[in-house]
């Protein structure tokens, strides 16, 4: 078999560990926590879904889908940060980079620099794509957080203005989705599940 | 909020149920069976890094990853049927059609049309984009099995030409995976763990 062939194949095998990279958000059934894998499923088809609410211009949904699939492939040596994890963000950019130096080298070169670049303009969420992209990352957790009574949040003791701070990309790039954001919130800081500021 | 949204966010956490359609192939790390949010995301990825090698004329690989992204949406209340379970393939239209209906009904009626004619068209393969896509999403488990020594093959003593056939659209609609193919069924066979015919 041609070798960039075989390399492709390896990387396909490899990348099959984000189906063990556990985040903090748990499933709408309550039965345990959701990793990597269906984490950006979840966000590629919610990125379809909503997209006729897409706030901002020139979005090109096939690459925002592209980058839901490739957005936590460092995530596979770096580990799941939690989003309100002060101390672990402050370690999170070197940690990635390394993942994404080791990751990307199992691929042929051009390759891995179309994902690579792919994952860094995520990242920086300043390109159209990019910023709907980075809404949605972020409306798929809180969806599963808002279905169950604010778990994750209550867990973590997370404040208000944490996750307004978080959130507030849904105001420009789905802006429909911002009275579901604070109904969420606002329920949430009635039933304690998340603390006032 | 607007109806409409209300309508696609249920559906959003509705389809969180796909974290818990297990199937029979394992994780690499043989840690567990893998679901079909997990399946989805490394099919609609493994289209993606292998598309160079489609040998069809014609092939939109931005269906192809929607095609991926919805293709399992029906197993939410039809279950998983084993690839290789001719009983449960007897009924599997029926239980697939009363899913779809019951699923796609959460949706508004364009966007349930849309996604229920995506599933539809990749359910017959008959169109470039759904041979593509079926191939790959045969390829996804296959290359799963290859990595744990034929664990599902073994499991259901599934022999060498059911896999032929299964595998045969590969031969097509990716030819260069084909050595790869006919490697891991023949080296399979040595193990044991498929059957010779």
């Amino acid at each position: 078999m041609e070798s960039k062939l075989k390399m492709q194949l390896d990387f396909l095998a490899e990348v099959d560990k984000m189906k063990s990279v556990y985040r903090q958000t748990l499933l709408i059934d309550k039965s345990r926590q959701e990793n990597d894998a269906e984490h950006s499923w979840h966000f590629a088809f919610m990125a379809m879904v909503l997209f006729e609410y897409c706030g901002i211009e020139g979005v090109d949904i096939n690459r925002v889908i592209r980058m839901a699939l490739v957005h936590d492939l460092v995530e596979i040596y770096a580990g799941d940060t939690f989003a309100y994890d002060t101390t672990g963000y402050e370690s999170k950019e070197a940690r990635e980079k390394e993942s994404a130096d080791r990751l990307f080298a199992m691929l042929p070169f051009e390759q891995a620099h179309e994902y690579r670049s792919l994952w860094e303009e995520f990242d920086e969420a300043k390109t159209p794509d990019a910023i709907y992209a980075s809404a949605v990352d972020r409306l798929q957790p809180f969806l599963n957080n808002a279905r169950t009574q604010g778990h994750s949040w209550a867990k973590h003791k997370v404040s208000a203005s944490e996750i307004y701070k978080r959130m507030d990309i849904v105001q420009s790039a789905l802006p429909d989705l911002w009275e579901f954001v604070e109904q969420a919130i606002t329920d949430n800081i009635g039933t304690g599940a998340i603390q006032p500021d």
